[in-house]
Order: C-alpha cells, then sequence, then structure tokens
C-alpha cells in the first residue's frame, strides 16, 4: 500500500491548484518565479486585492467549498464595480494545517466561479498561518472606459442592483438550520455571493460613478457621495428587499439589515438623469433587478425618508478596527 | 485638546498608504474599488504574489520597519527573477491592533524600497487579523523577453549572485544582541534584502533559465534544474561566502549556511557557454557579484564536489507543512 506524499507547500499547489491556463493571454502561469501575461491592445489593467479571514469576514464553520467561493467573489465584485472584464488571479492561502479534502473543497468553490468567468489563476503562494486568503484579481476595461467611484453628479439617480440585506441575514442564519426554505435562500446568499459583473460591464456607458456594496446600503452610499463631494435625498421604501427576507425578518428589520448589514456585493452606482431610460430598459433583462433609491444632490449627507417623514436607525455598521465593534 | 481620530480601516489607509503615485500609468490608484493602470505598448505584464506571516517569515519583535521593506522585496526578488521591471504593487495587510507608531515604521520601510524601484502602491486592504501581509506585485518585460526556469541547457554554466547564507546567519544572530560588526551586519542582510532587479534585467539577454533563492541554495538549484528535466555537477568551494559569514560561522558552517538556509533573495540562473564570456564582462559591474558553482547536466540530481571528492551534508532546508518541521 503507498503512502499518499507528505502536503508540503509544493504538494498542495501541484495537487490542488495546477490546472491549464485555458486563456491564450497566459504566457506562463502558476510554477515559475512569476506569472506572465498579456494584455490585448487598446486596453487598461484593472486590480483589486481583498483579503478575508475566518473569524472576521466569515465564521468558524463555513464550508470550504463557500470559502473558496467567497474569497474570489468579493474580488471580482471590485472589478463588477468598475465595469471591468475579469482575467487573471492571484491567491495567498493561509492554512493551519494542511487538509486534503478542505483543501478539494476550497479549490472546487475557487474554480467553479473562476471557470463561471473565464479567470485564469496565474500565480500565488501557501503557508502556514490562520485561516485566510488574499486575492489579486485583474480585469480590462477599453482604454479609460471605467466607472469611477467620485464623479456622480447632483440630479444623477442613485440605484442599486439585486436585494440587499438578504446576506446579512443569512449569515444571522448560518447559526440556526431551522427557518425552512426562505432561511436557506438567505444562507446561500450570504456563503455564495454572485458579483455583477454582467450588469457592471453593460454600465460602463450609463452610470456616472459606481461601487460595490460590501458594508451595508447607508455606509456605502455615503461613501460614494462623499467621493463625488454630494449628498442625496433617498427613500428608504425603495431599497429592494426580497421575498425571503420579508418573510424571515419582516419589513422594518428587513430594511435596517439592508441598510446596514453588508456582504451583499450588489452594485450601487448613479445614472444621469438623461439616461434613466436606457437604463431602465437594458435593466429589464437583468435577473438581478434594479432599484432606485432616490436622487444625488449637491447638499452633503445622506437624506433617507419613508412614508414623507425622516427615517431615522441605529447605525450598526460594521468597520474594521473602530472602537467598541468586534 | 483634539484626540486623535481613532483607527478606523479607512483612517489607516489615509493616514499611512495614500501618496501620489508619482507615475503617469496609475490611473486611478487607491481609494477606488479598484485601481486602473495603463502598460505600456509592446509590453507583457509580469505578476508576482507572496504572503509572509509573523512567525512563520519573520519572528516576533523583527522591527516594523523591516517588514515594510520584507513584504515587498521578496516580491520584487521574484520579479528580478524573471527580468521583469516593477511598476506597481497592492498590499494585503492584516494587523491584530491598530498602532500608529507600528504602522509609521511600517509604512516607512514599504516605501523606502517602493520609491527606490519607482514602485507605486495601487491598493490593498487592512483587516484585523494575525500579523502578516500578502502582496502582489506588477511588472512588464518587452514582449515575450522574460526568463523562465525550465529552459536550461545541458552545458550552460549556474551562477549565483551575491552571498547566500548571510540572511540565514542573521536571522539566527537576531536573538543575541552580541557579535560585532560582522554580526551586524548578517542581521542587515537578513532584515533588509535587496531584490537584484537591477542584475535581473540585464540578465535576460544572457541566461537561458533564472529563479530567485529563496529556500536554500541546494534546495532551489534542485528546483531549477527540475524544472529543465537536468541535473548539475557543482563546486561547492565555489559557493561566494562573505566576510562577514566566515567571521561569524566559519568555512564549513557558512556553507551550510548557504546550501540550506534560505532567504537570501539572490539570483541563481544559467548561462550557455558561448555567453559566459559576456556575462563576466557585464558583472563586472554589479555590486553584489556572481559566482560559477558548476555545469548543467543531463544527468538528473546535484552532485555537489569538495576538494576533489563528493560533499555530503544534512539537508535541512526549511519547507512549509513538510512533517516534523516547524
Amino acid at each position: 500500500m503507498s503512502r499518499p506524499a507528505p502536503l508540503t507547500e509544493a504538494a498542495i499547489i501541484e495537487r490542488f491548484f495546477v490546472r491549464p491556463a485555458r486563456r491564450r493571454d497566459v504566457l506562463l502561469g502558476i510554477g515559475d518565479d512569476a506569472a506572465v501575461t498579456r494584455l490585448a491592445a487598446g486596453h487598461d489593467l484593472v486590480t483589486a486585492a481583498d483579503a478575508i479571514f475566518e473569524g472576521v469576514h466569515f465564521p468558524a464553520g463555513t464550508p470550504a467549498r463557500a470559502i473558496g467561493h467567497r474569497c474570489l467573489a468579493v474580488n471580482l465584485s471590485d472589478l463588477a464595480a468598475m465595469g471591468a472584464e475579469p482575467l487573471w488571479a492571484t491567491l495567498a492561502l493561509s492554512l493551519p494545517a494542511p487538509d486534503s479534502a478542505w483543501l478539494r473543497e476550497f479549490a472546487r468553490g475557487f474554480f467553479a466561479l473562476a471557470d463561471a468567468w473565464r479567470v485564469a489563476l496565474i500565480g500565488g503562494d501557501t503557508v502556514r498561518g490562520p485561516l485566510g486568503m488574499s486575492v489579486t484579481v485583474h480585469g480590462r476595461v477599453r482604454r479609460g472606459r471605467y466607472v469611477p467611484r467620485s464623479t456622480a453628479r447632483p440630479g444623477d439617480g442613485l440605484y442599486v442592483t439585486g436585494h440587499p440585506g438578504d446576506a446579512v441575514a443569512g449569515r444571522l442564519l448560518l447559526e440556526r438550520s431551522r427557518g425552512g426554505r426562505a432561511a436557506a435562500q438567505l444562507r446561500q446568499r450570504f456563503l455564495y455571493p454572485q458579483p455583477r459583473l454582467t450588469e457592471g460591464r453593460l454600465l460602463v456607458p450609463l452610470a456616472s460613478a459606481m461601487m460595490d456594496v460590501s458594508d451595508g446600503l447607508h455606509d456605502d452610499a455615503g461613501k460614494l457621495l462623499r467621493a463625488s463631494g454630494l449628498g442625496a435625498d433617498l427613500d428608504a421604501a425603495a431599497i429592494p428587499l426580497s421575498p425571503a427576507l420579508r418573510a424571515v425578518a419582516g419589513m422594518p428589520r428587513g430594511r435596517l439589515l439592508a441598510l446596514t448589514g453588508g456582504d451583499d456585493y450588489e452594485l450601487l452606482f448613479t445614472v444621469p438623469a438623461r439616461r434613466e431610460p436606457l437604463l431602465a430598459r437594458a435593466a429589464q433583462r437583468w435577473p438581478c433587478g434594479i432599484a432606485r433609491l432616490g436622487t444625488v444632490s449637491a447638499r452633503p449627507g445622506l437624506r433617507w425618508r419613508l412614508d414623507g417623514r425622516r427615517y431615522r436607525f441605529a447605525d450598526s455598521t460594521f468597520r474594521h478596527f473602530a472602537p467598541g465593534r468586534r
């Protein structure tokens, strides 16, 4: 009986992560000191880097497949928010101890998402340490054709894709196995966020500013508008809550989760009034849907209203290192 | 008296890491969802990603400035090994607790090296977690003009830059404050490894294969030659030991440290016989120097000799996750 080879760093890379690149623009992939890739003429490179760690970005006990999906998804979401087409990724993986079953599931989650978007893993690093991953993704846009955060204008409409609040509800429901079908849907939304890459690219000619929602609708809308030196008048009733979230959390609490929860990876974007009809037409074909939250204003600050009155709520948005938070 | 603003993630990035890019090829730097950069026409992109963690890649108590230097240096060394010119970097920083003095020193170390090579920090992420950094660096080569690992040929000379063994000796000496000037030099070599970027670029027309030495001369020479399906006949007396290493460790032990120590970040490369005179001429101007270790052979395996006999030594090379090692 032959013993399996010990899981050295080289063996981990060889067994779980070396795969044919399936992209002709990858000249040299995993296995050398660095990767060599070729960017098509007439394009700019778009680069995003996000790290996730157990206990901070996902709870202990999260399935390995979901972690593999997530570490790539959160980065692809950043590319989506620029309107970029994804190309290549690098992965730095820190593991407390090598475990074949865990690695197989992690790689399955990572590559299922990578394959869906034709992303080639071109390099990385595997080290012993706390469970966490740092991914850098590369994408491309036609020269100069990206959507920054800081270019919204007064009078633009503010929009969001999909159903914010689902993911944070799903995270809260992870600890409980009950809840039926709606709860299962929400857990899935936390475990397998879908980057809005198709929508992001279609928004390049339409949106004046864009970002992805990772820290909650309220916090991120504040960031988007501050980046442009602007504010907005917003309607809390327009926040698009999913049937599953309404069923599990109810209306007022669902709205609060959408505003302050985070982990949504939806797109938040502004569109000049003259292009809003074009957007409405385009978005009819988007499975995730869109909602118009309100109008950008020259007056700084976010003013949420509900049923004709000012809508106040406790801002419990999670911020890394903020005092008095986890 | 005004209180300093709390060190949230945004404040850390703003206070310590946002700086003018000083490169015209950075269209959009830190602060958006992703960075946008422009690769000059006629070039390929070279990408390397390496993570370092406290307790694995540097001991607890390593000065913050040296850690900031190291996390970039180990990645620039990978670019050097391809013959690439460095351009841009992303940094994912994991911190147990934010500390202004530590962050200031870390950033000082990182940017001193970045500025020396005109590398722009274009993005990243700061999260609460164990002390560690994952850096991805981007560089460029003229189309197709890079040096892989796997293209050595029998008869080529095998060379190394600088003085392998210094860094591991410096690491061992970190725990002791004594040792005089030679020990201080060696500690400096561990704390501030200098990527051989200039030499790497000059080697593009000369070298047939190249990599950087991070795991020890013996282990890495084995990797380089296996990647080409070859072996080598090598002379242990040719290993270039520094005067400092010889003074501190003596000759036989110094040689062993060079062979199995690691952390050198020197270049290991092969050169076809007909180009060896060109190399000798070019390297006269390299402050780090080069040494010819032996000759590549079609027969697999590394055969070290010393004073006319086979040279045997215990291979104590560190490997991540290898059983029975740290």
